[in-house]
């Protein structure tokens, strides 16, 4: 289904006072012009994004930027999310103060999520903070990472230790890139927005399930609902939570489970987004183990993650393991390593859980 | 004098809304549990330090802070400005990775200046923030690094260019600490302290005019003063314009032309304060030409720095080099160096200078 079935963009507003901003959802974005009308003037932008990226929409960009700035600059870094570290973050930086970029500089993410989190946290620290513009590539980007301003790198001891909480001045979810994704990454992002079901909202998951085949064939009306249902939800919790005192930490269903396979295989190995799907598998077990959910419910989201083309089964590390990657886990408080679980469909709360329990879940869902 | 002749203990409060904070001013503070009652409560703590402060006073930290943490561990850093890099923030982070810090541990900054940017701007990073608490043990410290909320490490093109915004929980200015401190370091922070004169309080600079020689020889009472009034100009620019967007950026008198001594010559070679008590000079110069002040005004000023055991005269690095390190200073837009000048005694504003102007200071201010 061609880019014109869709008319005009559509806007998600994140009412964060004077940190809002909008989500713009549309075919045809990342070149025309209009799209970065509202953005602060400059003299100068960097645009950052990666090598895989690059040579897809880095000449668009530049060229519709090229009418507002004096001077608009690229920075290739690695792909992957095996890069999202210090010496990476330190390439851009570099870069910003080689092209003696000033305090008023807008960065440009144009990427997946690890651009977004590294251009995102290195406009966070240099100069103490310079504006910047999310320009998602990847479904999984533009339904979650790039919404919302939690920006970070990776420590060797736990994935996204280090970052900043820093909201974009705009966010332009361009769905003509997702036209040349790789299925993989099709898949990844749609994990994130079954999630939103879950946790949020029963109806969109009923509706996810009607749409799944669709949404894995990439039909362009079933991906830019999901695309915009998923935002507004995001952008409602977000909303009332921004720096995650609180009901924010429901958006990580599935993640706890997921960031210890991404850091137990070493990151880069499972995609972000295959390790939250088969995380929430996990989560969906341990909230049925706490009386949230029952059976039936485990077996039609593990079905629905597992259409989407997304693995259920976790690698076997070992429980030991798991249970020492999730200690270090943000969430976790003194040791005690906490969950986001269903409480009943459609809604989600924070817990801790005992070992044995996890010990089951682990058991259960480990191939 | 010894430390009884002052009662209680003093505080500045400094009114950034929700980030409000408590400056305490007064002898005998950081070996007192009471100095810590009213920190949030936590598991644990990391106390920040450096080789040199350590075995002065953190037993005496840990001590009180045995009585509220259940952990307390103490990381000593490298000694000195030359250490103020990514290399060195890496270790707090693999500190509090190594020890299971979560999102309550509270890190502590005790030392000066490089102390405190590193610790403030690790509890900013990691796990995108967690609460600090700065304990100032110099001089310059305690009137000006420690209050307001920057943080930031250097990078090799440009002192302070990563950073943030972090507003700490508590300043606690343990005036006895001062006692300890070498001259060149008193010096350094009476650089900041006469800084507020001519800025903000044309009283103020009378005052130290006529104490001067209380204030190098480490008169209690007079230092005492020194650091209440100065945490108190500071806490008044600092609660109208948090994040610099205009007011503010008045407390970097002198330090346009200081950064790019102390980045010309090699962070650690001169002290900040002795770069910022140079560049307040030429400052003063650059003030005169546009005329703010007048030949009296700047021969006072340079009288005090001087008196204050302070160099006045710049190291010739050759008016090339200057322009070019001030090009990236943080003030800096698209190439126009900003500079603060005083534009009658007692209040400043930033402005662009023609290069032939700022010439004709370094030819007149080099040694």
């Amino acid at each position: 289904m061609s880019s014109v079935s869709i008319a005009a963009p559509e806007r998600v507003g994140i009412d964060l006072g004077e940190r809002s901003y909008s989500i713009v959802i549309g075919p045809g974005l990342i070149a025309d012009a209009a799209s970065y009308a509202e953005l602060p003037a400059a003299a100068t932008a960097l645009v950052v994004t990666n090598t895989t990226v690059a040579p897809l929409y880095a000449q668009a960009v530049c060229g519709a930027l090229a009418e507002r700035f004096r001077s608009v600059r690229v920075l290739e870094l690695p792909d992957g999310e095996a890069h999202k570290n210090w010496e990476t973050l330190n390439l851009i930086f570099d870069a910003l103060l080689g092209h003696g970029a000033d305090r008023k500089t807008v960065l440009f993410a144009l990427g997946g999520g690890v651009v977004g989190d590294m251009a995102g946290f290195a406009a966070a620290c240099y100069m103490r903070g310079v504006p910047f513009v999310q320009v998602p590539t990847t479904l999984l980007a533009q339904v979650d990472s790039s919404v919302g301003g939690k920006t970070a790198i990776n420590h060797p001891l736990g994935k996204n230790m280090v970052g900043a909480f820093y909201q974009p001045q705009l966010v332009l979810c361009d769905l003509d890139t997702l036209q040349t994704l790789p299925q993989r990454e099709i898949a990844a992002g749609l994990a994130e927005i079954i999630k939103y079901g879950p946790i949020a909202d029963m109806a969109f998951l009923d509706w996810i399930e009607a749409n799944i085949d669709a949404l894995v064939a990439r039909d362009a009306p079933a991906l830019a609902h999901a695309v915009r249902r998923s935002c507004e939800i995001k952008a409602a919790v977000v909303g009332q939570d921004e720096r995650e005192a609180g009901l924010r930490a429901i958006l990580n269903f599935g993640h706890t489970f997921g960031h210890a396979i991404e850091s137990g295989l070493g990151y880069g190995e499972w995609l972000h987004g295959e390790a939250v799907g088969c995380g929430m598998v996990m989560a969906a077990h341990l909230s049925e183990k706490l009386g949230g959910v029952d059976a039936a419910f485990v077996r039609r989201l593990t079905a629905l993650i597992e259409r989407a083309g997304l693995p259920v089964r976790a690698p076997d590390l070992g429980a030991e393991r798991y249970l020492s990657l999730m200690r270090v886990d943000k969430k976790s408080e003194a040791g005690e390593i906490r969950f986001v679980v269903i409480d009943r469909p459609g809604s989600a709360v924070m817990r801790p859980a005992p070992d044995a329990l996890v010990r089951e879940v682990l058991a259960e869902c480990c191939a």
